[in-house]
């Protein structure tokens, strides 16, 4: 019979939906940059990118640290709240609105992405994994300073534009 | 030919997007209150049952600030938030772990929540829409207080039992 699962099963199983999230989010912040009409927001989606590509680096190290290959698990999650900034992107396009919505897309991809590494953090802590903490925290501090960077554009030029 | 769609028309559909969700979380906390292990996280679902009615309340009380008929959107997100909370309960039915997975299900629709009342309240300052903002920012408090007893109970009870 198979083992009881425990809190390392969890954590590992978070582990490869954090890890196919975030590749999906790489795949997904070109087209955002891409669509997006201000210079600003632009840059924004693309310096996310560039740092999405060292979280993705960090998740494999942690794999490493687990002895574990980095596979990712299909995660719905991301896969929704992807598809709802499609739906913004087609339906908006071309508006003065298509930047608050871009905005509004990626400030619930970034929540969805703290909630997932508050969570590793803490579990990795109380499993002794202090280098894995280490990496975790790292990242979410990126993701806390992207949403608030969100935010900052949200309440000025995006939205200004759409009013 | 249709009028260019304006920031009024993405404050209605976000607007729909969370009624859907609240509908579907209320539907979601039960189970997941009959699934917890500590009283503690089952009495965490039960009060948080209780404020998300409240909060389909606030809702339609926006809704009809605007004149229009209280109805949700399909959003594909919070059903693949729910989707993946399910799976958890499904695959560490019994054991120790339950517990901490519950708590990090609720983290992410809570993280959900805050990112759409976030912009929603955003929005409403942006259109003049005062009573709104209020509504918004009431929510917005519950969520933002509801994920940090979450992460409260993440760091003590749940994980520790998990461990």
């Amino acid at each position: 019979m198979a083992q009881a699962k425990t809190l390392d099963d969890l954590f590992l199983d978070t582990l490869k939906d954090i890890y196919y999230a975030e590749r999906q989010i790489s795949k997904a912040l070109p087209k955002m940059a891409r669509a997006a009409q201000s210079e600003q927001l632009k840059a924004g989606f693309e310096q996310h990118l560039h740092e999405t590509e060292g979280q993705i680096e960090r998740l494999e190290q942690i794999f490493e640290l687990l002895g574990k290959p980095a596979r990712g698990k299909t995660c719905d999650a991301i896969l929704g709240i992807i598809e709802e900034g499609k739906s913004i992107m087609d339906e908006f396009k071309g508006t003065q609105a298509l930047d608050a919505g871009l905005v509004a897309s990626a400030q619930a991809v970034e929540h969805y992405e703290i909630a997932r590494y508050g969570t590793l953090k803490t579990w990795a802590a109380q499993l002794g994994m202090d280098e894995a903490v280490k990496l975790l925290d790292a990242t979410l501090k990126e993701e806390e300073a992207t949403d608030q960077k969100l935010t900052k554009l949200a309440t000025s030029e995006a939205n200004r534009k759409a009013a």
